[in-house]
């Protein structure tokens, strides 16, 4: 079964620092070490723009990996997530450098308040001239809530929080209907009154009165982009989401999540296919297989164990640092997680099918090395295969393209794949420009 | 008595909106009514810089004027201070496309996060290469609190949460010491771990433990500007503006709060001269005196008395509402304010001097449309005779300019007033690059 009418969606997911989750990225030959330039993200941007993405997002977390060993320490040594800049002044920056590229901030909705994250994002909006992305995160880290003084609330709670949180925004954006700017020199009218309200909300977390301070912007509300994964994130992501950034790893996981959010995101009162589904991957690719293959090798080789273990304690909120490397894992430890202990369970699950019942800590992270993330590795032909293959089985209406190296497995992406899929009809022979993003990507019309 | 060996720091007072304070300057015909674009805000930029400012800056607002009536009607129908962009959006456009001129961004430490603010502030001065500027702010308004939805604080707590904020800043941003970053592809060290510390602050009213995600920033720490008029604000500029902004209504008043504040600066530990001293001034500039008067007559006939109440309102948490416009004022409304006091009292008194002893309520505020803020009127010799006056008498270090519309009066100042500076040496007649503000400016290093 084709899809030959509809285009795939294209995002990259980057990160404002030396690279995304890829351990030991900053030290492949071909990332570039300017992080704190303004140049790095503006070539950055003005490459994808030009390779035909539609949109460029960067993550975010709000504080260094300290769950190792209770210390930032081997995070630092290592360049482990340590740097993340403020997104808000960084879209700033590249909505002056770019024109058709859609540009996604990460903001928590749990570090966040409201009345600031609207006005951020209306602000970027008429900036980009409709052009921005939130990506909304509830923040699972303890780690955040230590630097913003604050009580770390358990996962319901924050969804609770964040459900409020976008009642809120939304109803600012909104606090200025389309239209009533007026700005008339004769009358001496700058606004109808009528046409500018206050939103008087009062909820259980939070209270805002409004108005906004910022008109209407082009797309009225950003695009909301969001990767609840769990029940309770995809519920979310059915009320609210333009855009769900998925973990599916197989082609059959990925159709079964893209029906399981359509079936939600019906329940929520919404057309089925309002929320686009975009697996993350990362595009491995070569001249040839071998190539493909050995810069998979090559790049795996650039991470220490350790620093597997920082990535991995902080994503699961537990210490591993008092469990020997090489003794076989006992399931005992799963008792002492108080994070997320499906991500655990996978990979030691992954370490024993590669290494035996025996397993050691230091297998299960060799086999995680080997199998994080989802990874298409080969030919520029083979790879485009394998996107279509997902795309037309209905597992997902485009990608969250994950890079290895900064800039140079995006360019690999946009030299090799996309003309491939160019000549297949499977992304758009033209660059539509003058439109904003939430148009050309056919989502909900926001500005009435 | 003259300081022929100082240059005078320029800096440009403006606002992400239709205009700045200038009520009704929306209407002028040298308004430029695209204050929702982003060329707007980069033209201006570029024309302030290469016009010779050193600095540009925006004011800011959480809420709309809702004081009068308590309602928003009266600000919008009119455009009263209703439009604020979000600064930090604004300012990363702005990094990007100028490369001497400081960027200011007002911040306020009542509504903000410092670990946010600390990261927004370190990103820009990255992204500018050492140009930013933070005025900090400790917002008065009950307008804003509802925003938020937050307790309004009385303005010795404001201050005191503020000193907690700016301690745990500054502590954040020498969080990274300055070489920190290694990127040593060789031996895989990212960074140094031992020269990047938790700041475990626990303070009475904000916490946060640290490091920020930023590294060491060209400046350190941004340029500090700040505008406290009160005993409790300018004991807070003492210990840490660089930049003090100023409202002085005369020469004499200018050198009385110059010494006050040097005396202030000193007391708290540091040079006397630490933070410069900028009083806002407007300046009217024509080709000849007759020209700068008509220009100041036609600019004060663009707003009507409800727009200067609806502002006075916002500024002295005050409703003049239910005020009669024209009985003689009553000096028992005066026991009604809960606001700024003196802000009234100053503006009865002047139209009392103008209109006599029963003015009205419509005497009061036409008397406050003509001495509103300190405005210099005349050619472009007038203006410079009168800001070198202020300048060798020791009432400031600078000036802080208003503009009355935007861009036209700040164009008028950089073609006609800025040449006549140059020409007598106030101001440099080469723009220097390459170097961060604070260092251009002679502040304090805040690198090490």
């Amino acid at each position: 079964m084709s899809r030959r009418d509809d285009h795939m969606i294209f995002a990259a997911f980057a990160s404002a620092s030396t690279t995304k989750t890829s351990l030991g990225a900053w030290m492949h030959p071909s990332t570039d070490p300017g992080f704190l330039t303004p140049e790095y993200y503006i070539d950055l941007a003005r490459e994808l723009e030009h390779g035909g993405f539609d949109v460029l997002f960067f993550d975010d977390r709000l504080a260094m990996p300290a769950a190792y060993g209770g210390s930032t320490e081997p995070a630092v040594e290592r360049g482990s997530r340590v740097v993340k800049l403020d997104l808000v002044a960084l879209l700033g920056l590249l909505a002056g450098h770019t024109n058709r590229i859609g540009l996604g901030a990460t903001y928590s909705t749990t570090y966040g308040m409201p009345y600031h994250v609207a006005r951020m994002f209306a602000t970027l909006d008429h900036l980009s001239r409709g052009r921005v992305v939130w990506n909304i995160v509830t923040s699972l880290n303890e780690d955040e809530a230590e630097n913003f003084g604050t009580d770390y609330l358990q996962a319901d709670q924050r969804y609770d929080r964040a459900d409020e949180f976008l009642e809120i925004t939304t109803q600012l954006w909104e606090s200025w209907a389309e239209g009533a700017v007026e700005l008339d020199r004769e009358t001496g009218r700058f606004a109808d009154p009528a046409s500018v309200r206050r939103i008087d909300y009062d909820g259980k977390f939070l209270r805002s009165r409004g108005p906004l301070t910022v008109p209407r912007t082009p797309q009225g509300w950003p695009v909301l982009l969001q990767a609840g994964q769990s029940g309770r994130g995809r519920q979310f992501a059915g009320r609210w989401a333009d855009l769900v950034f998925t973990t599916a790893h197989s082609a059959e996981a990925a159709q079964k999540h893209y029906a399981a959010q359509q079936a939600v995101t019906e329940q929520a009162g919404r057309p089925k296919d309002a929320a686009k589904i975009l697996p993350a991957v990362m595009c491995i690719v070569g001249e040839t297989e071998e190539i493909a293959r050995q810069k998979n090798d090559f790049f795996n080789a650039l991470s220490d164990p350790i620093e597997q273990l920082v990535f991995l304690a902080e994503q699961a909120n537990f210490d591993f640092s008092d469990i020997p490397m090489d003794e076989p894992w006992d399931d005992a430890n799963f008792d002492r997680v108080t994070g997320t202990r499906g991500i655990i369970e996978a990979f030691v699950k992954a370490g024993r099918a590669a290494f035996g019942a025996d397993a050691t800590l230091r297998d299960i992270v060799k086999a995680r090395s080997m199998t994080a993330g989802n990874r298409f590795i080969g030919t520029p032909t083979q790879v485009a295969d394998t996107l279509e293959e997902w795309f037309d089985s209905y597992g997902c209406d485009g990608f969250a393209i994950m890079p290895s190296d900064v800039p140079g497995s995006f360019e690999d992406f946009t030299r090799l794949v996309m003309p491939e899929l160019r000549r297949r009809g499977r992304v758009p022979e033209v660059e539509v420009t003058g439109v904003t993003l939430r148009s050309r990507l056919g989502l909900a019309d926001r500005t009435q």
